[in-house]
């Protein structure tokens, strides 16, 4: 298990929480997404590194955009 | 037809406008909601006038409050 901690810019309540931590959470490997709106960091557990190519797609899915 | 426009206080985005627009629209004899996020202004179309206390039971459930 790894964590990773990514910042995501323009959640703005607790929808935009939820569709991140969805997003987020369908990448292979990804066990856990915890979300925290005010500072926008998102950390997720994995069985392995995920990529961050990966999380800016699902974040983008989501709606918003990946802070790099 | 009747419409008539309230006052939503709270919504920050897309997701808060689309659970307002779901929860005024189950309202009986609704039959179009129109939402303005940066005012906050709703305005129901419906068969016969929309009680106002039939709209703040429907913006609370949501999770936000109706300027009255």
């Amino acid at each position: 298990m790894t964590t990773a901690t990514f910042t995501v810019q323009g959640m703005t309540c607790g929808h935009c929480v939820a569709a991140v931590t969805e997003e987020v959470g369908r990448i292979p490997g990804v066990s856990d997404v915890q979300v925290e709106l005010d500072s926008g960091a998102v950390t997720i557990t994995s069985a392995d590194d995920v990529s961050t190519d990966d999380v800016k797609a699902a974040v983008e899915e989501a709606g918003y955009e990946l802070v790099t």
